[in-house]
């Protein structure tokens, strides 16, 4: 039996898609969350610098939606084909695409030029973007891909909810398929358990 | 036999790991460049807004790194094992990390702000991911996965020219396993043949 180490901050962010997808999997593993002056100590020993990290049996596995993939096509959350296989890999590009836009937004630190680029952000940029990952869902079934659960559903689950935070708006609400496909994650037995009884997190 | 046609702007970046693969696997493909009017009218068209877009026999493709991992799958450049992927894709996204650090710099419309994070890209930043990525190289036989060749060592090769050409500097002069590797991949007879016919571009 495989033990599973899973290293970040104690937000939701790219880190809550692995413990979701664990979780799904009825896997323990060790959730460690890390303060600021831990991270300063750990990054030089990070493979680039970053988090999350995943410990399989002590090997070390960074970047989010790789690990994502890998965990997924063990617990079979992957797809059965080739093709079906690019139609997660491209959602999942996407919503690193949207994971990006997110990060640059939060952590630019002069916060009036934050506040200037909100309004873009909230009425331009993040609804492009959901508008069309809802159309998928809604031509998928309520899944992202061929009418199933996949690996790329809880790496959109776990993630949205940590962009509704930082962007401090409901972002999802006006988009039916997105709020459906969150409550049919949020229903499935393993997650609903994960979630009440995850720490509570600003975002 | 499959048509393919790849639509991208007149640059190496990222389209340029797809036209590789291709030309390594000794498909034709229409290499479609287009101009900054022509992208504003087709622009709303495309999946996400975004270029490079595949075209297989009509049926479209986003996202540069979901694509090469597709083809490189398709035409034996993917790993043996779930594990071996997971090594890729580990760098593929590592490698989107640094393109992303670079399209942020390089869109940077004020060129005082643009020159003034310069140094820190080209003394920091920068080195501190082709280090890691050299000794990745170093540790794999000159490929970054496993002693052998696989879809990431074009996804690199393609997109570090345009990184240099974008810092105006030969950053990757410094590490002998990532010139190695260039020179390894350019000397693949299809590869040769696929660099002297392209269209020479600035980046």
């Amino acid at each position: 039996m495989c033990t599973y180490k899973l290293t970040y901050f104690n937000v939701k962010g790219v880190g809550e898609p692995i413990r979701m997808i664990l979780s799904y999997a009825g896997k323990k593993f060790e959730d460690v969350r890390i303060e600021k002056d831990e991270w300063l100590q750990l990054k030089p020993k990070t493979p680039f610098g970053k988090l999350p990290i995943l410990e399989i049996d002590g090997k070390v596995l960074h970047q989010s939606a790789a690990i994502c993939r890998y965990l997924g096509e063990e617990f079979g959350l992957g797809g059965s084909s080739k093709w079906e296989n690019l139609q997660i890999n491209m959602i999942a590009d996407t919503i690193q695409d949207i994971k990006n836009i997110m990060s640059h937004f939060y952590r630019q630190l002069d916060a009036e030029a934050r506040e200037k680029k909100r309004p873009e952000l909230l009425n331009e940029t993040i609804p492009f973007y959901l508008e069309r990952l809802d159309s998928i869902i809604k031509n998928n079934g309520g899944y992202f891909v061929n009418n199933k659960l996949t690996w790329v559903d809880f790496y959109f689950a776990g993630f949205s909810e940590t962009m509704e935070s930082m962007l401090n708006a409901k972002v999802c609400e006006k988009y039916p398929h997105i709020l459906q496909h969150r409550n049919n994650l949020k229903n499935i037995p393993e997650i609903k358990k994960w979630i009440s009884n995850r720490p509570k997190t600003e975002i």
